[in-house]
């Protein structure tokens, strides 16, 4: 089977390496504008061939496009467009709803398959992506009604049964609102944290001297590039500051606890933040 | 040498297991109010025995105080009441200011050493102690010219030589203005995006089910504990207020950019973000 991997950086390289590595026999021919990125990717054996996306097209049996959301809503019609009537898309975009919206009335809709691994790490490119990476997680499939059986059956077969991912359904709207609380949110949290202390260590050089493990634990998504994350914020802005704003609400309401100095609601509060107990046991076991 | 530790928590409980583990020479008596840690302590050999407070001090050569910061203010002053001329006494406070200003004339200011390790987990009690949690990691002293020579040599013999930490020292009024940015506002961000969270799942109850490493890693410190962490607030309440209310204004700043779909600035923010790379490839080397 020939799949082209369109975008070969931590998500297309991580996803390139982990089907070879399950199945032998699987082709990636491998598209990515950025030259070096291309180059990196045959190298280290992500893909198997490098052409342009007009030329890969013409033989893949399954596109999956790995791109920025940005990209993604421009390439996902033009690939629909060239493509054979036998041939799989999917895309493995951080949103999902105006993504969805772009092909809703083309006519080879049903080859596509919209799909969002959750999976990732703060790093990018192909030097960052590694065959474990999807094993075992979440792959969210969104629209299922409007894609072919055929389709939904291959793009799981590859998800499912190649890369052990435990697949589900959402409609795409409740995909970006909910993806906004617990993707988007924590990746805003953390830029903000980082340019916090940033700009405090103008005055405290040494200030970094004393962060531990919590400070970098909660600051680790900051590393993450802007050319994918401004895409995403474009495109769910309403999710998004809607979770924003709960959360300056929800900061604004400690730091009056705080400067009343009222030990009682500080109390409450942390409290009702350690029911997440209940929550990460699950992610994390 | 006969080591009391008063808390038989995570720190103090990691304190005596790296330290035994050292040197098994060292007698660890425990104190602890809470009879079930007590007894915790004793069977996971962290305590080879326990002991009141009152009694502990008496067979002492060094006290070690791992209580919460509240608790610490307290028995400070009380401990050095009671012991005699060559007993030394540490804190592992995550405050020094008003611990230090609590003693600072006490006649027996020189016997104590005040001292803040950077390390911990997101877990508490004897049960999540062990003995790695030390080592290799920073201890700040504060104070150090108010505390005598031969205590300050006994403290870092310990800390510096047995367990391996990288010792520095600082005013306690700079100790507690950085921390503030590096640790106690990590925490906040923390309890604030598990509300956060938290509330919203009344309406999406499936929210978590997206939920990744990436929202786990900035929720993490959501799991720590109001006793620990309501004295503290308590105790650096300017500092604190002054770092949430600077991160409040960015995360603000930031939902006004988003808002206005201003592509240029999201992108300025995250790249100024970015800069973190340069700080953490510092403290997870």
């Amino acid at each position: 089977m020939n799949i082209c991997i369109v975008g070969l950086g931590l998500l297309g390289g991580s996803t390139a390496l982990g089907l070879k590595a399950k199945d032998s026999s699987y082709r990636i021919i491998g598209v990515d504008n950025d030259r070096e990125h291309a180059a990196q990717a045959l190298v280290g054996e992500i893909a198997d061939k490098i052409m342009s996306l007009e030329e890969a097209v013409q033989h893949a049996d399954v596109v999956i496009l790995a791109t920025p959301v940005n990209v993604i809503i421009k390439q996902l019609p033009e690939v629909l467009d060239m493509v054979g009537r036998n041939v799989v898309v999917t895309d493995l975009g951080s949103t999902k709803e105006q993504i969805c919206a772009t092909v809703r009335d083309h006519p080879k809709r049903g080859q596509y398959v919209a799909a969002h691994p959750i999976a990732g790490t703060e790093r990018s490119g192909p030097g960052a992506a590694f065959p474990e990476l999807l094993l075992g997680k979440q792959m969210i499939l969104c629209e299922r009604d409007r894609s072919d059986i055929e389709a939904l059956e291959i793009v799981e077969n590859l998800f499912k049964l190649k890369l052990n991912m435990r697949v589900s359904y959402m409609e795409a709207a409740a995909h970006d609102r909910h993806i906004a609380y617990v993707s988007h949110l924590s990746h805003i949290s953390s830029f903000a944290l980082s340019t916090t202390v940033l700009d405090k260590e103008k005055d405290e050089l040494s200030i970094f001297e004393m962060a531990g493990s919590g400070f970098s634990s909660t600051v680790r998504l900051a590393k993450s590039s802007a050319q994918m994350w401004v895409p995403i914020f474009s495109q769910n802005t309403k999710n998004i500051s809607s979770a924003l704003g709960s959360y300056i609400k929800n900061l604004q309401r400690f730091k009056d606890i705080i400067d009343a100095q009222d030990e009682e609601g500080a109390s409450a509060e942390i409290t009702r933040a350690n029911d997440i107990i209940r929550v990460l046991s699950g992610i994390e076991k």
